[in-house]
Order: C-alpha cells, then structure tokens, then sequence
C-alpha cells in the first residue's frame, strides 16, 4: 500500500454515489502523483444499486484498468475489495490496484431481506442487543465498560474532521442514559449508516522504485509511501442468525481471520501496536479485543481504557459513521497514516507505531476479515 | 477448473435469487463430490439487488469459506469472478473457489442510469444498432451475413436443454422479415435478458491429486475433470458511449483482451479449436471474430458460416438468453463440457477440441474479457 485518501463522512446529501467516490479517488491520485496508464485495476467496494461503476469512475479519473469490477459483502465490502486487490497483484496479473469506497446513507446495504433465517431480526440493533446481553450475562462485563467504549470513540472522533459526530461531546452518563433501543443496547453505542468514501492504491512490493521513478520530478508534495500488508485472514463461518449467535461466543469467524493473519504475518498479538475494531455496536469491539487476542475470551470489558494498543484513533464506526461498503478502507487509511506519522487522531501510544491491524466483521460477524499491515 | 454446470434458462419466475443459484451449485457440487469444507472461496457474480448472497448461499451449501463476496459489472460480471478466483488461487490465499452466477429476469443490470454520457442511448439496443449500421458502411457487411449469425445460433439452441430458445425454429427470412426495433437492428438478432444460473469449481494445479482423494469412494458417478485456465485477458478502455463507438471500432477493449490472453496462453488464434463469443447481437458476434484475431479486420461478415472453429456451440446469447452475471460463468461451463466430451451440442468439427476461448463483453464492449482454456 502506498497511499490512502479518506474523506468527509455526511448525513446524506443529494450527491451520486460516482461523484462521492470521486472525491477520495481524485484527491489519492493528486497526493501521490501516481501516473493514471501504470494503473492496472480499479476495484469498488459499495453496496450501492447503481451499475458498472468502477467502469465509470475509472474513465472519469483517467483510468484504462485491466480490471474492473464493483464487490460487496455488506460492512466487509471494504476489505475484501483490498484482499482481491492484493490477490490480483501476488498473482501477478496486476501490478498496481486502486480500491475505491463509496456509499450513500441510502445504500441497498441497510436492507438485509435475503437471509430469511434472521426473521423478525433482520435489523442488526437486535443482533447488537443480543450479543451485549450474552456478554454481560455470561463474562460480567459492565454496563459501564461496554458504554465507555462509545464514549472513547466520541472523544476521538473530536480530533477527525472526516467523522459525523466530530462536535460530539458525549460523557459516561450521557450514553448511559440515551434512550434504550432494544434492551440492553442504547441509542448513543450504536453507529449511523452515513455516506462517504475512501480510496487505496495498492502496489507489487517489487515495483517500488520502479513506480516511484515515475512520478514526475515536477510534482513536488507527490509521494508513495510503502506499508506492508503483511497478514491476511478472511473467514466466513454462516449467515443465519442462530448459527451467528453461537459462532460470535465460540470459535467465531474473526477469531479464525485473527489466527490467519497472524500466522501469515509471523506475529502474535502483544505485537500490535494500534488497532482498527469494528465497533458498530460497542459491545463489538470487545468482542474484538478478545477474538484479536489482546484480551482472553470474556475478559474484553476489563480490556477497555487500557493503554498498551492504540484503538479506533480515528474515533471507529461509532465516532467516524457507518458508510458501508467504505469502513474496511477507511479502517485501513487510518492504519496507513498512524504508520506512516500522518495523522494526529487521538493516540495514546507513547511510540511510533510499527504494527497495525484491521478488524472488519460484516452481517453481525458472521464474516470476518483480519488484515496486518506494517510500515 | 474440475467442473461446471448450467441449469435451465428461464424467461423469468417468481423464484427468489438465492433458490436460483442453488440450482447450479448443488448440482454442481453433487456431481463433483467435491468435499464442502474443501471450499476456500465463494464468490458469487449478479447484478441482483439482494445482499450477502454468496454468505448466504455457503451457508445453505455448508460451505465455510475463506473468502466470500460478491462481484458484479453488467454482462462480464461472470468472467470477472472466474478471474478473479483465479487470483485468489494463484496468489496462495486458496486452493479451490466454487464460483456461481445467478441472475432474476428483473435484475437491476438491465438498468444503465448511472452514466450519464450515454445520454438517450441508454439502452443497448442503441449500441448494437450503431454497431451494426457502422459495419455495414464502412466494411461493406451484409444484412444477410449479420443476421445469419442469429439463425445460426437459434439453430444449436434447439439442441441445448437449457436455452430458453430451445423451441424456436427461425429461418433467414424470419429474422429479415422481424420487427426492427432501432435502425437496422431487428428483433431476432437481439438477445433476451432471461433468469438462470451457472457455477464453476475451481481449483490449483498443483491439488489436482489431492482433491481427488478426498472423493470418497463411495461416490460412484463423481468425477473431478481437469480443464486448464491458460490466458487471461481483460481490459476496460471507457465507460461513456462516444468513447465506446470509437473504441469497438479501434484498438478495443476486447482485442486488448484477446492479446493478453493469447500471450499468456502461448496461442495464437489459428490454435482456438471453439470459442464462445458475445453474441448479446448478432453483430457482436462478428467484431468478436474480428478481435479474436479470426478474421482481418472488417472481414468478420465473410467468416460466419465457416467450418474452422466451432462457434457458440451452444447457441450463444441470442439462442440461450443472457442472465446478465451468469453469461460469462455460462460461457466457461459450454466450453469445458465441449473440452471434456460431456456436450452433445451442435459442434461442426470433426476433431476433438484441446483449445477453447470465452469472449464475453460489458456495456457495448467497453469492458472486454477473453479466457483461454485447454483440456
């Protein structure tokens, strides 16, 4: 990876989802310069209902891809767009790749009507609600820890000018005492599906210098920067509902993806240095804290506040908003930049950070993906 | 590719997208015996607008994959998962990948709303009217040559169970005489948007061994054939309209296509033993001779009804429907089976053929694919 643009999380507005995914993709390929014929894939990651747009925005930019197509996999869209990419290039049919994010708050993506084993569930705030009843039930975890977790993520999301909730100043008691959605869960630790968009250009490590040297001396402020992506794991363990409620608590699908990336990058988890967890819920991110394994299984609520790993800099979906098909690149944008000493988001590390990791769960973890990436 | 099935097109049903592609992908994996927790990626290729398909459909397939998503981009939506798992595959991330294509007669692909160069020509029939009348002028092409390749066609459909044409019985005359539907595009020269499914199982080279004992031997009639996947080709020149008049007449995307699958392959054309060409129509179907390298340049007319190649054995878009993401998937199933002895379709060789090619188009052909296959 050698460059990543992120931009405004909105509401919604009346903007087409070609023009909002234009605007990271533009904004990517002025910052780093990179020359639009040396471009070999154009992948989408949305859930939109709008046809051929990776095509379209590939000829709006410039491009003349090899391959083009759009992916989606609900709120993993994201990063099974960079795991394809990855593929295309260690396969060798592709030498470069931009990935481009891009939703509308309307997207086919809130709708989940296929799956009729959710039932009367097919809203993801039951699955929320669920998973943080079990928890509380089952491990102890407080009312208090799971809440603070939002209230973390408010506070970060503060310092991003990309995120919905930037001028949100959210305290313990507030969250505590929002209104209550569906018994345990609370209005104020759940995200909002939004619109945004966000974009990668990934490379062929051992092209490096070749497509640096093609960036033109004129283009000063023009530069790639390499991360690695080191650890890859992808895991999808069912889709109905039951089976995803003893998956989250068993041997579920990103504690699988976890074990994947881990043994792909040669690293463990005291490694780590900052995080990336999909906390749509916040019961989800202690969840991640302990299928990451920086927390043992139960053990995730006493994991929050901690200071050893920075987490959800960028103030996670619950700070940042939900666009779908974009938050497993955004995820990794802010990877990119905390890695590289871009960004100056809410970090606790007293170090550089070396070693970041992605979680990204879609359809109440019932797919899970895992990504290391390293500077 | 160790196997390939294709069910019954349909005008359209009430049956829901999931029941659709189930068809195939039970069929397929029944009569591979390929054993389900062997599967390390689903991906699913529709222009539908439901979401999560290809987890839902491992679920009900006992599949727990590695990789699951979904990819789509219009009429070459197919042909771009097969690569695509074919990436995943040759970069090591897995070692076989079911690939299924399932498309509603209602898909959300017969909608082109989104660019908005094509102006008032945003249905396809424009572009095959402009295609063919070009053609005509500038290289002299026959009415009678363009729509013969429609009879052609309808007649090998009457001998493919699964083509919704199967029962029509269309002459020269007829398809003279039939309605013109855009100057001097008629009626029977064009395809119809169908319902249908298709799947393909692939695997790496190297396992071929290992996955054939793993079928157990009590699956008597189960039977993994090897067909290579030798060249890829894909490439996407634009996506606006006036580009696409200037590009199919050019150095286009499928000649593009065509030249890097040939020198991936190590082929050249006068190898091909039987092609499946984009016949979406008629017209088509002879810029496809011609961007195959069949035939020179605007001599495409004088090669239909030649007895070199064996063409749209199974009677091509026109004859069997076009199921918008399943074509492709379609395509690479005929010319297996045709590989592997399995079709007693209309073939006139008199060889058996070791050399097959799929030449399937998006959006006017401004998105190309070209898979080159050897048994």
């Amino acid at each position: 990876m050698v460059g990543g643009v992120t931009c405004e999380f909105r509401k919604g507005t009346d903007r087409d989802i070609v023009h909002i995914a234009l605007e990271s993709a533009l904004k990517l390929l002025k910052d780093t310069g990179f020359p639009r014929n040396f471009i070999d894939a154009v992948i989408v990651s949305s859930c939109s209902p709008d046809q051929y747009l990776s095509s379209i925005i590939a000829e709006i930019v410039g491009v003349k891809p090899k391959i083009s197509h759009r992916i989606d996999n609900l709120c993993n869209s994201g990063t099974n767009a960079i795991i394809s990419a990855f593929s295309y290039i260690a396969s060798g049919l592709c030498d470069s790749a931009l990935i481009i994010g891009a939703e509308k708050s309307n997207t086919l993506g809130k709708v989940f009507s296929t799956d009729f084993s959710r039932g009367q569930y097919n809203h993801p705030i039951f699955w929320g609600s669920i998973f943080k009843k079990i928890h509380m039930k089952k491990y102890g975890s407080t009312e208090e820890q799971i809440c603070q977790i939002a209230v973390n993520n408010y506070i970060k999301a503060r310092s991003n000018k990309n995120a919905i909730n930037r001028s949100n100043s959210v305290n313990l008691q507030q969250v505590l005492n929002s209104r209550v959605l569906i018994e345990p869960l609370k209005l104020l630790e759940c995200c909002s599906i939004c619109e945004g968009s966000s974009s990668i250009l990934l490379i062929a490590d051992e092209k490096f210098s070749f497509f640096k040297s093609k960036i033109t001396s004129n283009k000063r402020n023009c530069e790639l920067i390499p991360v690695l992506i080191k650890g890859i794991g992808q895991q999808t363990n069912c889709a109905s509902f039951s089976n995803a409620i003893t998956d989250i608590f068993a041997e579920g699908s990103a504690r699988m993806a976890a074990q994947q990336a881990y043994k792909m990058a040669r690293i463990s988890p005291k490694d780590v240095d900052i995080a990336e967890i999909h906390d749509a819920f916040s019961i989800l991110e202690i969840l991640g804290y302990e299928d990451l394994g920086f927390a043992n299984k139960g053990e995730g609520g006493t994991f929050v506040n901690q200071n050893k790993i920075s987490i959800n800099s960028r103030g996670g979906i619950i700070g940042c908003g939900h666009p779908i098909g974009v938050t497993g690149i955004a995820q990794a944008v802010e990877i990119f930049e905390q890695l590289v000493g871009k960004q100056g988001h809410n970090s606790k590390l007293n170090r550089s950070p070396n070693v970041g990791i992605v979680h990204n769960l879609a359809a109440a973890g019932t797919s899970g993906t895992v990504l290391i990436m390293e500077s």
